[in-house]
């Protein structure tokens, strides 16, 4: 696959985010308008709800994109979504005969405020890295013990708190918890002091299902993906997960990137899931490459200070794909939804620059991982602004990300004053 | 607190489950017509979405009883519901000088079918009852470490798939699982065969909140409660849950009752939670009693057979109120929203016959129960109805729940067929 070419000029850059290819949707506003969909191109976005107004988009006899949400879209299904693209395509490649009707429509991204791009229905989280996982286990347990005795068998997932989940540039406020040291006699709460990041990827529902589903099925349900930060208060974590598992450690907030890339665009990027090391029961079985290489990167700047990257690794390590977290979700008959949102598990790659969080990085704190001249951290301190970034390269084009950032203000000095 | 007197005569006995006193909120439909939300009086419905439409409840500028489920009430705050009851009872009292009017709208209970009241916006379990905790804990770690070194100090909550919740009524299918013997090399994929029940109460959130909240808050931001049948699967539980906690073995289903008994009928039956073991953190010391003495009991009924009890409990058995909970859960800042559902987790009492799962009722299938002559259970059986029932005893009156019932129909024999 190579560039295809716009009449939007900044999106035909080999360094641009969003040319032609990808076409992400968003939901923006901009002064004082209502926020509604939008799709990126280029340093622009076209606003959806006017195209639809206008009658250049027509997906349903009411219009489904004047709202600030896109499981309307979802609820259309496949095809539609397959129409909504090549639509777009039409109207915005170089050779469109339809530019003087659309050019109006488009708002630059630097004046458009972003919003939440769905209405999240339900939030699961996985813990699909292998590399993670067996870097958390070894902290936790030694290597030997490291991975759970189905750690190779199941995706392994627990429920998350969808009303944790915010936009990209939302500030984080640091948790107050439930903290116990190991010599502690007592717990005592206080304000957390081991916040961090997980890097991944959130893939998103596009279609209701009841009952178990293939992993093909599931695939063919999933509409696309953002890049997700699942921040972790990691010292109430350890007090409070024995023995049911995370809850308030995760639940302070899960930010993900404006722009939910599609399946569509992702397409030329398949690549299967590593080599299993014991036999999947059959129902796990991937039938065609269902994982991405996509890049990812994770960055932390300082308040005042400079952007410094951290981390570097793939999508393509993880050991199980979105679809397989998927098809396992509904064995039990447990019904999925649009707007239902999957996060990877933290990823994470065989060597110390790879690795999705500062509890790896830093090995539980143990080795404060040095960024630059002065500049050490073992855990988020407050100021840190933490950004991942994310891209699949083609040959001369890329299916940008965008950013998926926060900034970690100060704990409250009482959380109950207001 | 005595019984107060109603002109629809079955509300007066005192084997109602609904006299006046009580006034659960239900959504019931009769016929072809739609569903619309109602209140329980004797064996009676009274249809507010017509009690609305002819003036004779007025709670907002637009209708909100004229749909399927009462998040709209809820919305509306605790003044307006206590505005609904205050009418309610005037309309429906002995001496009330509206019966004529009221009395058209009075649907049979016999006649109408009930559907869920609310709709779910997410869904979290605790495991708040000390007798269950130290039950299921001395099974798989020996009494000294039956309780974890968390369980005196945190309502220890896990969030839950607000997807599974069904209302009373709703058969459940077996589910298929990965399974796993202690000495089998490998797991396999087949049907659950130790599926179970938990005995429990759900408190409904009626507020929005945003950051942490006090007990009291907590309280006063509770809509009501229903009983709440927490379907598991223990064999898939026991291979899945380490580390991050229960996931399909949650998922199949969770059960409530269909009428929402408000926190204003409940009130002369507050009781303290028991004794501390250990000193809470003060974030969670209950101000006032917020528990309540509600009996509860549990009944399998085999596919064809009677209906038996198998076991009787209390309420007040808990260790943690559902304020203390609700409270914890917003501890990280964690958003609740209105329709939020909080399920108590088990409730057992410290004898035998008060153990709230067949997991416990049986020690794990190590002693099947014996129900009745030529009748015994370790697990549910197909074709069994298992049913909760629970209510508060007061002067000549009780306020009932009415029932949480479910029966299992057996796997499919192949789960992707459709």
């Amino acid at each position: 696959m190579t560039l295809m070419k716009s009449w939007v000029a900044s999106a035909n850059s080999a360094d641009s985010q969003f040319p032609l290819n990808n076409l992400p949707y968003g939901v923006f506003s901009t002064g004082e308008e209502e926020p509604r969909c939008g799709v990126a191109i280029g340093d622009m976005i076209l606003d959806l709800a006017a195209a639809e107004e206008a009658g250049l988009v027509e997906l349903a006899e009411d219009p489904v994109l004047d709202v600030p949400f896109w499981n309307e879209v979802m609820e259309l299904g496949p095809e539609a979504w397959d129409a909504l693209r090549a639509r777009l395509i039409q109207l915005l490649a170089e050779n469109s005969g339809e530019r003087a009707a659309v050019e109006p429509m488009l708002v630059a991204q630097a004046d458009a405020v972003m919003h939440m791009p769905f209405l999240v229905s339900e939030y699961t989280d996985f813990y699909a890295g292998k590399h993670h996982a067996f870097n958390v286990g070894t902290m936790f347990r030694g290597p030997e013990n490291a991975l759970p005795p189905n750690w190779l068998h199941i995706p392994i997932g627990y429920n998350g708190r969808a009303s944790s989940v915010v936009v990209s540039g939302t500030d984080i406020r640091r948790p107050w918890g439930q903290l116990k040291g190991p010599n502690d006699e007592m717990p005592r709460f206080a304000p957390c002091a081991r916040f961090d990041i997980e890097l991944e990827m959130g893939a998103i529902v596009g279609k209701n299902t009841d009952g178990p589903i293939t992993v093909q099925e599931a695939d063919d349900a999933i509409f696309g993906y953002v890049l997700l930060n699942d921040w972790s208060a990691r010292d109430i974590q350890a007090w409070e997960y024995q023995p049911l598992g995370p809850f308030q450690a995760k639940a302070t907030a899960t930010s993900i990137s404006p722009w939910i890339v599609t399946k569509a665009a992702l397409e030329p990027f398949r690549t299967t899931t590593p080599e299993r090391e014991k036999d999947l029961l059959p129902y796990l079985a991937e039938p065609t490459p269902m994982l991405y290489d996509i890049d990812l990167a994770v960055s932390l700047q300082a308040e005042g200070g400079q952007e410094h990257t951290i981390a570097r690794t793939n999508y393509s390590r993880m050991y199980y794909s979105a679809a397989q977290q998927f098809a396992h979700h509904t064995t039990s008959g447990c019904a999925m939804n649009v707007g239902d949102l999957l996060g990877s598990g933290t990823i994470s790659g065989p060597t110390k620059d790879e690795r999705g969080s500062l509890l790896e990085l830093s090995w539980g704190g143990k080795e404060p991982l040095e960024i630059a001249q002065g500049l050490t951290r073992s855990f988020i301190e407050d100021g840190d602004t933490l950004t991942l970034k994310g891209a699949a390269k083609g040959d001369g084009y890329q299916i940008g990300f965008g950013t998926c950032s926060g900034t970690l203000l100060p704990a409250l000095a009482d959380p109950y004053k207001r």
